[in-house]
């Protein structure tokens, strides 16, 4: 087969489409034909060198996938060959074929093309796990989701809307924040001309975020802690803004407010299991009633990926960029 | 009735046992005459000017106290003029008598004697409602705990071990440590020798803490983040340490880990309520059949706070020091 290879971490041209030996499934495993795959930070990162693939995962970047099952592993029951699936991965989606554990497969939603599926995984997995597993939000709470626009911030918008959360969002343009409040977004914040703490005190008299979703870590630590409300969960998925920051632990006892920090990739197969069986749950029957829709900003051919990447990372896109293998 | 006053805030010196009006109890509340109240470093805080009652809460320091309800205000079920309980406190515990939300109110449990009582409900509440209600300690994990032999630190052993936790504490003396063994801890750490992170870590096989039960804040932020095992939970209940630290959110992300941060005082009743009742389900059994017991230094009359003050500020103690109201 063939899949995007990194012969040397750097910038888009790092990823090199070429011929690799096919995937074989392993114990619980299925082989899934990729038909398109998403980009996602994380790849960005893995170009880069700065974010290796975990022990045991396909050394391609990629951490989802839509496609048709073609075999199936050793001691897999309730999959068969031929069903169109998306799959959340631990790597290996940029490629035309992938291996996958049986507890990260997810049926094509009704109503949802194959191809746009591939948009799915990665955000509804990590949005369900941190905003509603951990995080705990309820109806009636206010969520605040940085980068709102964002294939994360797209899907966080339409799923808190749909459990009735009240949902704000930072975001660097106009049009950017106008595609947030189409999805339903309340509280729109251009975060290069406003000061997202003081906007969002003023939008809610003074009580703050019950839940934010964070892409950026150190850079927005202290304003995160100032803009939560009592009781106020902080869930940090990224760290765009670095690593390290000052936290004032007294104003987090004063709100008696939390913090959590979590990945998806390094999580062990049973929690991600758990996490795929919550979101088809959950999840699957607000994308089928047609209350969550991915939003894909454009598709790539896949051998094209440099390209994808290349707008990613100047943040040109709104939603998920898909990749689409050739045929 | 006399109470101890702070006319002005300093040193132990500043509490004055003083002639004051008697409280009236409220829609919902009772009034308690006061066997015994206890110590906590809240207590101290607030002598010396720091830490202000919430608004609506006695002006006398004191955070739990056990005693005998003397009279019923306006809206109260479930409890008797004469009924023996001890109670969690916004303040005025150091009083011959206090007026106290009625869900703040708990029976003396089977085979405890009433003044003993005034031990319980402060570091129970504490301890509860942060390694349990919002850290999930479950069986077979690691709890840690700083100052193992603090009231909250005798408390945080015995309940971890009634649950079948292992516990790991750290103190400043040999005798301290000794006194934790008693009380069931695994594992004995001396600060003032060993490195917390390295001795848990060995004794761990590497895995760390599950849970963190800290009341240091800001200076044992960074090595508590990495003393932490995989899906940690730092909970802090304490600044003795400092109020602002640097954050490692990358360790934090790699742990998949959470810090919250909590007081008891400041929350609406409700939320005591929820605490105290959950105690009394939980916590109750285990104290009436001898799992869980208080762990009383010495009582000190109630006029003599100042003695307990001194003595609790310089951590010459283990477990509680109790305040007795002159017969």
């Amino acid at each position: 087969m063939h899949a995007i290879t990194i012969p040397e971490p750097g910038g888009p041209e790092a990823l090199v489409w070429d011929e690799v030996p096919d995937p074989v499934p392993g114990e619980g495993e299925v082989l899934v034909e990729v038909v398109a795959g998403a980009v996602n930070r994380a790849d960005i990162l893995q170009r880069q060198g700065f974010y290796n693939p975990p022990p045991g995962a396909s050394p391609y970047p990629g951490l989802e996938c839509s496609g048709r099952i073609t075999a199936l592993g050793p001691g897999v029951g309730g999959w068969a060959v031929g069903d169109e699936v998306c799959a959340l991965l631990a790597g290996g989606g940029y490629a035309e074929k992938v291996a996958v554990p049986a507890g990260q497969l997810l049926p094509v939603p009704a109503g949802l093309g194959l191809k746009e599926a591939a948009a799915l995984p990665e955000v509804v997995c990590t949005v369900w796990s941190n905003v509603f597993m951990v995080a705990h939000l309820r109806p009636g709470e206010t969520l605040l989701v940085h980068g709102g626009s964002s294939g994360i911030g797209t899907m966080a918008i339409q799923l808190a809307k749909a459990v009735g959360a009240r949902v704000a969002v930072t975001a660097g343009t106009k049009e950017k924040l106008e595609r947030c409040a189409e999805l339903g977004a309340d509280i729109l914040i251009n975060y290069r001309e406003q000061d997202f703490v003081a906007e969002l005190e003023r939008a809610t008299d003074g009580a703050g975020a019950d839940v934010i979703l964070d892409n950026m870590g150190a850079k927005y630590l202290d304003r995160n802690v100032r803009a939560l409300a009592v009781n106020g969960r902080l869930a940090i998925i990224g760290m765009q803004g670095g690593v390290k920051g000052e936290l004032n632990i007294g104003a987090l006892l004063r709100k008696r407010a939390a913090i959590s920090a979590t990945s998806l990739r390094a999580r062990p197969l049973e929690e991600k299991a758990a996490i795929v069986a919550a979101v088809r749950e959950h999840v699957w029957p607000l994308v089928a009633d047609g209350h969550v829709r991915p939003v894909v900003d454009h598709e790539v051919p896949m051998p094209d990926a440099a390209a994808a990447h290349r707008v990613v990372e100047d943040s040109g896109h709104v939603g998920k960029v898909l990749l689409v293998t050739p045929r």
